[in-house]
């Protein structure tokens, strides 16, 4: 059996995503797709709409065969670690390729880049360090300075142009047998915030118009497939919310307001001396839109700022970051039938252990900053739900379609 | 002129406080009368119902000359150093008399009582280690010791007996010239929670009959002054709540479930392995009240354990608490014009800065603890009133009746 692998946040599904699950089937041959997800919270730094359980349905149902949780420790990284992570437990399971969304579209591309950049890496980064010192964000940086090397044909202001680099650039230098290809993703920039196409529109753009409430849900259902709009359906119906940042900033200000600036600085991502100006500008922000606001400069990009967030608000410390730096086991959190069979075929070879029971990775490190996002996610329910979320993260075997 | 000193929480200002205060007035002679009060958190480890400016307003319409604050490092803590705390900075403001509500009511044996103490401690508190080892709790191994002394008249199974020998032993202790004197509490036990007498009710009973909320202010009404009434209507009209630990606990849950075992090791008064009884009972604690009684032991009694969660809650370190062992400042809550006068008279020969604007105490390690206890009372407002209250906690200037 072939198994093929993707990496995803599905936030939530929508046609795109399926458009690039049935083209990856198409031109792979697969047997078998195994989807790489991020957990409750994802790379950009911010919660998921819905839970890991509810996105992982979507899966399931859209036709992916088995999804794996992409653990908090890499999920919520920069393009980097976010790929080390990803390809690692993709590896672990025996896919033999990986097929990501570009907006370029040529692999070809990215591999020249990727060597390029393993070539060229010292120049490169002093590039980046001298951009960095005249007080230029890091993706700016980071596009001039393979301008300066003349040397992609890659556009990497694209954001998922930089992540698939991240892919390749993790496979070659790992060394890791995998097949990388890409598909070029349609009608939809990440950042579009705009519908331009009848039924394709991104992630980003769908969430906007959600206005967290199902009120809404109307507007975007030309864009999702029906299961995941009855998931979404079903999600508030229970929970009474989608997660969106502006909930849970009582318990960002309330943890920046009582923590010693010491106590922040051992948070990961907090350097340079940003807790002094966390510190500051959290004491009138009424809004967690209105405190990034505050904290922006031009050497922080939003996406950076959020990561240090959801780091303070769950409490990823430096000093566990330093401990989850490779993948320790591989977390179902779902299969169809077909995804049981690719399973039962490979489950005795497995480099790393296939948790289905999260009791069992009680003294993992990565394990335990999952568990204290897991919490930290269902902070802002009223009783009973948050008590009930947080037994779901125990207790869900994974799901079955 | 002659000022005497008051120790008080006024949670909230009743008939039995303003009896003990006219009493006060009428036996000392005092020309000024100066209360030293806990702030938003109180010695037994709980929010105070209403703010520290509310109770301000109560304690100076009912008479009080001068409020000045007692610092939450001093406030949340057993009662050797409340009173320590507490006695000094009475002293500072040249207090010449203390004048404490017990159920005892007899000076005599307070002072008999406290130089017993000193002279035997060592044999006391082998007495008192003894029980602990033996699992009995510590007020009941404090006056099982003093029983086996056989030294004192006093009932320390009493809160305000237990309270006003800490006064004593703090004055004598520390040679402090302030005469202390006592004054017996009249028709209500401090643990009562029913009514036993027209007009006076303890403030345990009182807060339970409130309910936290406005609906069962009349039921209170005999047992407060009408200053009371309209500041606890007023404040309810302005902020929509009273205070109490159960609006807390989602903070409270958060941190605990969020940190690591480490870093609950490092709050003032974890101790002896409590963390992993806190970490391990927080998980599916609904509410405050089945928190407390999951790690509720005959060891660790109610109030110990609601102070623990007090200063994780504020995160007060034990680190903290080493910093902060004597007042460096004398925070002026209000006075009246008498009140005024005294100090004009006084402040030049004060042994403490006498602070109207906090901030001025930006760096005091005392100040620091109160920032942080100010915004916890505040986190759970919605906007906005949380950043308003706390806004009037650094520029609110003392209160003048």
């Amino acid at each position: 059996m072939k198994a093929v692998g993707i990496i995803v946040e599905y936030n939530p599904f929508h046609n795109g995503h399926l458009y690039h699950l049935e083209e990856t089937k198409k031109q792979t041959g697969a047997d078998c797709i195994i989807a790489v997800m991020s957990g409750n919270f994802l790379q950009r730094g911010e919660p998921a709409l819905v839970s890991k359980w509810a996105r992982t349905k979507m899966a399931l149902s859209a036709g992916v065969d088995i999804v794996i949780e992409l653990p908090y420790a890499f999920a919520v990284q920069s393009a980097e670690q976010f790929a080390s992570g990803a390809v690692t437990l993709l590896h672990s399971l025996f896919c033999e390729e990986i097929c990501f969304g570009s907006e370029n579209g040529n692999i070809t591309a990215f591999i020249d880049a990727a060597k390029t950049f393993l070539e060229q890496k010292q120049q490169h980064d002093s590039y980046v360090q001298e951009a960095l010192q005249e007080g230029v964000s890091y993706p700016r940086a980071n596009a001039e300075a393979w301008k300066r090397l003349n040397a992609t044909n890659l556009d990497l202001s694209k954001p998922n142009n930089v992540l698939g680099l991240a892919y390749v650039k993790a496979i070659l230098q790992k060394q890791i047998p995998i097949t990388p290809r890409t598909i070029r993703r349609i009608a939809s920039d990440y950042h579009d915030k705009t519908f331009s196409h009848p039924s394709i529109a991104s992630a980003t753009s769908l969430r906007k118009a959600l206005k967290g409430s199902l009120a809404h849900l109307e507007t975007i259902a030309p864009y999702i497939p029906g299961t995941t709009k009855q998931t979404l359906e079903q999600y508030y119906d229970t929970y009474g919310m989608f997660h969106e940042w502006e909930a849970y900033f009582p318990f960002l200000k309330y943890r920046i307001m009582t923590a010693e600036e010491a106590e922040l600085r051992q948070i990961a991502g907090v350097d340079e001396g940003i807790e002094h100006r966390l510190k500051q500008e959290i004491v009138a922000a009424p809004t967690f839109s209105a405190f990034m606001n505050s904290i922006k400069t031009k050497r922080y990009t939003w996406t950076r700022l959020q990561r240090i967030c959801t780091h303070i608000l769950t409490n990823f410390t430096k000093d566990q970051r330093k401990k989850t730096e490779t993948p320790t086991y591989i977390r179902l959190l779902g299969m169809s039938s077909n995804g049981r069979r690719y399973l039962q075929h490979v489950k005795k070879h497995l480099p790393l252990p296939l948790v289905t029971k999260v009791s069992n990775l009680k003294h993992d490190p990565i394990y335990q900053q999952e568990k204290k996002a897991s919490f930290a996610y269902a902070a802002i329910f009223p009783e009973p739900a948050r008590t009930n979320v947080l037994k779901e993260e125990y207790a869900t075997p994974p799901l079955l379609q």
